[in-house]
């Protein structure tokens, strides 16, 4: 290819990481879940941060189109072309430094893997606070740029609150650098704040500082099963109050492939996680087994072996759904007094447009935040169903998007949940930091027309 | 005055909420340490969220320079007018919403003072993360803008980490409202966080959703003197590894009107505080005498009356320092491991541009942040000691304002620790939303020319 861009972005970054082999460019250019997919104008892949700026630099002035790329797990197509963009995939920012114990933090490039951090971490007596079930492909840019939630948010918060210092390139090429918050910091606008979440429309995250939090040195892990939603939020809510050191609590609405962790069948399962300085196992069998209203079964598990197959039962949904089909992913959240009518509420509703459809429902019943996959969607629905499910949540008083960001899924629907004041401001801070439009065009805001 | 555009505000506020007598902007004009004062063009006090935007749209049309108030305790001049501008009292937005005990969260206008949130979440079992001594007079409109910290940060974070909704109006009278985030809410940038912590300069923050902490039933206070700092820093590292509960650790430097608490006479003092669902006295007493390196002197209180003394002990110093004089007060956080450095040299620093200056120093010792405040510091020797005191804090990679914000008094160094790039895309945002740039604009960014 002669274009002149891609002669000045291969001196910049080297020849071999400016790819426009085709083949190549259909896997970056294609999302995990399959159902996101666009050709990039080229793929390019920066050593290091200078690299990312002049990549920037050159790709502003030739007012080219950009979406930033971590590990493609979006599941919302956050990054993957809508519109032949070019892809600036982040995985070779993979530096990871030292872990510094006293000040429980540590410095991370955008393209290290979460798992990679989380062993880093454990072998200091540490963990990272946030951790979800595609660890492996996963990455802390990507995570910071959607505000990923994940298995610990009830204990540590999403993303966002773990972010101690952020390093970040503006569309034009520079750099924005404050990579040490000092714990205690009010000098100015938290501008890591507002990239966190910002889904790569503002800037592009470089490195990162990260807060680290005790490994507790106890743990344990139980599952449950419930005859009725009622029931169960009736224990969720003893064993919250009643275990402070609690961390997780996944719905499991149908079940996916994985051998069943219990005698009886139920409809509703909960998997509860407990981790502290002491034991936990005792504690956490009273407070399920104790509860008002307790489950029809449960099991307790004190052993690392028995706890993985407990959270894989958990973890193995999202990968069980992708291979029955291309699902389509509602990551939304309703306050906990509407949980019951949204669930009574959304199949019925699915299936009024999509009558074939299968709704496999699991999330993180705490905090009111379910992940509705449906497979079997017919094009011509696709619209339809998304209006049936969001519109409910907003009424419900909702969010459309608890975790995975709007990306290109929701964009036409952050009205919903968004008033015309704020989208208007929303745009506005865009044209600020970017006012040729070239970082992720395309996602978050409504398409226009 | 026949001036239109008070005639315009006068009706949409009434008369009686338009302000001009001189003696009467006068107090409006200076700020609680009296460092900071100016003549307000006028005073207005909306009386809710559609009179503020109507007031906004007014100043707005006019271009007339706003200065939001809340308890005018800012301390950094955040909140009195510079040069002339009108200053908004938001003291009547003073609507406190019923308290959600389920929800854990509480509606609350920008001019509810403190100490009447704490009064009201305490009646219901709970309790507002954010403390400090200021609590009958600081608002939490005027909290949220500059996102105060106070006495709970160890364990409850800032006013950022608290807040789970706003409503704000822009400099046109356009209002933003994301009253409830639903806990887990990606959709869009997080406005509330930009919003939080900006000065008044992007927005007025009209209304919060904040969140509320169950209130520990037990609490124990402890008050300990140190030869040495080493020796203090020791036993706060132990203390706070062994007490998770642990929730603020004062530095005190220098004893000023109080009556002795302790029988020795210490160099140092730390004061602890332990709440939990437990009693704590004893492991607060055990934490603080078997550390490694224990105190010269320790007295620890279990009943509610001594506690309240040893915490007036800390407490009772911004007033007392007020009192004494004038004050320059520098609202700092430096790394635990320069701590030390920062103290050896902050005083004879001072000392080189005011020999007479006497400097007292207090703060939150487990976050590194020191309030250092200096009486008798003649005006031409300002301009020296401010450059001394932030100078050294840069230099050991900390933060010029830990808690205050940046207001007028320490604008012209914002650069010390935020490169140029940040300072351009901060002035990017404010011009993205206050593009006439009328709210606060002598605040936060440097001066001109």
């Amino acid at each position: 290819v002669s274009d002149p861009l891609l002669a000045r972005l291969r001196d910049v970054v080297g020849a071999a990481q400016v790819l426009t082999d085709p083949d190549v460019l259909a896997t970056y250019g294609t999302d995990w879940t399959r159902r996101f997919h666009g050709a990039p104008r080229f793929v390019v892949r920066p050593g290091g941060t200078a690299e990312l700026a002049a990549v920037l630099a050159e790709c502003h002035a030739a007012g080219v189109p950009v979406v930033p790329q971590g590990g493609n797990t979006s599941l919302v197509g956050g990054a993957t072309p809508a519109a032949g963009e070019a892809v600036l995939s982040l995985a070779r920012l993979d530096d990871l430094g030292e872990i510094d114990v006293v000040a429980g933090d540590v410095l991370a490039g955008a393209g290290v893997t979460l798992a990679r951090l989380q062993e880093t971490a454990r072998a200091h007596g540490l963990r990272f606070g946030v951790d979800l079930a595609s660890r492996d492909s996963a990455t802390l840019g990507g995570m910071a740029a959607t505000n990923a939630g994940g298995i610990h948010v009830l204990r540590h918060g999403m993303m966002r609150a773990q972010v101690a210092g952020i390093e970040a390139v503006l569309a034009d090429g520079s750099v924005l650098s404050r990579l040490s918050l000092a714990g205690k910091d009010n000098t100015g606008y938290d501008l890591a704040s507002l990239l966190v979440g910002s889904e790569g429309t503002l800037a592009v995250i470089s490195r990162l500082r990260l807060r680290l939090v005790p490994d507790p040195p106890h743990r344990a892990v139980a599952l449950a099963g419930f005859a009725t939603l009622a029931d169960l939020l009736a224990t969720v809510a003893h064993v919250r109050d009643a275990l402070p050191s609690l961390e997780a609590a996944a719905l499991v609405r149908e079940h996916t492939g994985v051998g069943a962790p219990l005698q009886g069948d139920w409809p509703l399962y909960v998997l509860f996680e407990a981790a502290g300085r002491e034991p936990q196992e005792l504690l956490l069998a009273e407070a399920v087994l104790d509860a008002p209203v307790p489950p029809g079964d449960a099991v307790v598990a004190a052993d690392g072996p028995t706890q993985a197959r407990l959270w894989a039962y958990r973890e193995r949904h999202t990968e069980s759904v992708n291979a029955a089909g291309v699902p389509h992913k509602f990551d939304v959240a309703v306050p906990l007094g509407a949980l019951a009518e949204f669930v009574a509420k959304v199949e019925p509703g699915i299936r009024a447009h999509a009558p074939a459809a299968r709704v496999i429902t699991f999330g993180h019943v705490a905090e009111g935040n379910l992940h509705v996959n449906v497979l079997g969607v017919p094009d011509e629905a696709e619209h339809a169903v998304a209006e049936s499910v969001l519109g409910l949540v907003a009424g419900l008083g909702g969010s459309i998007s608890a975790e995975h960001g709007i990306g290109l899924a929701k964009r036409d629907w952050l009205h919903l949940t968004r008033p015309p004041a704020d989208i208007a401001a929303m745009r506005a801070l865009k044209a600020a930091l970017d006012g040729r439009g070239i970082l992720n065009p395309n996602v978050l805001f409504p398409a226009p027309g």
